[in-house]
């Protein structure tokens, strides 16, 4: 259905001086902004969002991104095509715009759709009540014993390749109910990081997610519990803090939330049913 | 000029459960969004955007962000008042939607300024061209002693307090080339705590900030850079790594990039000629 997109490159060389006055060469994380655009059965592509991203997995992002988003409905058959630009444009820029065509009509993309209110109605409430309108509670699930989520850290540590070399990417991993790893994915952006995931399982039929863990490598805000929630994820787990609002969405719609995980120890903040601590 | 915002709830209360099975309190930083709406004179308010924030400093993060994205013009006098929403909303909401009034004519928001590009020529290019266009390089002035510079983390950490209770905030600090401590903001969002500590400078009338240092506590990005740039700012340095994008902007605009800054060690990624190694 899409082509796989070659991984172009994720990491840059530069010379750098160190503090002892002393030229070597580095490796940084490439950041680079893509643009994303959706079009429906014959509607013309319409520019949704631009992104500072990692270069990799850049159809999963804008697919993740858009169904975080609310923008392609119903997880099954919602994709009908992914492509990079195919205008006749500097052959650098190609890779910067990626195209998602919907099988389903798409709404028109009225402005600033993400980072907008006309009305004085903006507040926490207001999000959580528009994430209430397209996203069902997740199921509950049988729960998940505590040693599997105390592995997940180290699991998804050892696939951040990019962080290795860098020590600048946030990574995301997607994990099985029995602590096997789905998929792992990092970028610049802890939220792109999130979306390439779960846009990885969405192109492979696999949402809802109400099987899996999301695991995090950084903090949690609102936005990653609302892409999990939309994505039927029933937990996510984070290595450092939550932010209030992440709270308050997670025991809104019903998902587990683990953070400060670290090695044996970690705390819940919404949803504890689903962890089986063994006592 | 502006009325002094009450500093509101910046930490929240929760319940949670630990590995152990114990509950107890947790301190967390608070997460809600705030709406930006911009008026000039004669020129009705209107929305350009809706960051996810750390209440607090509210009217240093409108106008920081605005100075940043090129809509105020000029430092010099660009405010002529800053005020929170004064409709008969919910009360709740009335301190999450902040208006700034420019003493000139601003632009016509046009939609998604930030987030987007009808053009194929969105890229690092375009960004770093589109950047130019608002900022003339930074001016050189006399190098920073590298003891100045080691001290500055340890400053930041000291100032922030909200991590301190809650270990889930970003702070940035803006510090004179003497290494003394201007002032040091933190939100949930590390573009956020740097629009706070600019915002503050442009209030106080201290724009360009060409004899002073930024210092973030995480990663640097290309929007940090490009803001510092903006506000005049000759160094920023950063507790963690830069993105390919960040040395990139900081190499054309003349600032000073310093990253993995810990204890005695750092490195130099932009214009290291502003620092004094002492050799």
């Amino acid at each position: 259905m899409t082509d796989v997109p070659v991984i172009r490159h994720n990491v840059s060389q530069v010379q750098v001086v160190s503090a002892q006055g002393l030229e070597r060469p580095e490796t940084l994380a490439t950041e680079e902004p893509m643009e994303i655009r959706l079009a429906g059965p014959g509607q013309a592509p319409a520019s949704v969002a631009v992104t500072m991203r990692t270069p990799g997995a850049d159809f999963e992002l804008a697919v993740g991104f858009l169904f975080g988003a609310g923008l392609l409905g119903p997880a099954a058959d919602a994709v009908a095509s992914v492509r990079y630009c195919d205008l006749p444009a500097d052959a650098a820029q190609r890779y910067n715009i990626v195209t998602v065509t919907s099988s389903r009509p798409v709404p028109a993309i009225t402005a600033r759709p993400f980072a907008i209110s006309s009305s004085c109605g903006i507040c926490g409430t207001a999000s959580l009540d528009d994430l209430a309108q397209r996203c069902p509670a997740v199921a509950p699930g049988p729960p998940v014993p505590a040693a599997v989520v105390c592995a997940m850290p180290d699991q998804l540590r050892a696939n951040q390749r990019i962080f290795d070399r860098t020590g600048g990417l946030h990574g995301a991993g997607l994990f099985r109910r029995d602590g096997t790893l789905a998929v792992a994915r990092e970028d610049v952006g802890r939220h792109n990081a999130v979306d390439k995931v779960i846009g990885h399982a969405l192109l492979a039929g696999e949402v809802p997610l109400d099987g899996h863990l999301l695991m995090v490598s950084g903090r949690v805000s609102f936005e990653i519990v609302e892409k999990a929630a939309v994505a039927g994820v029933g937990v996510v787990c984070a290595v450092s803090a939550p932010t209030s609002l992440a709270v308050d969405a997670a025991r809104r719609f019903g998902v587990t939330l683990v953070a400060f995980l670290r090695g044996p120890h970690f705390n819940i903040y919404a949803h504890p049913e689903r962890i089986d601590l063994g006592r």
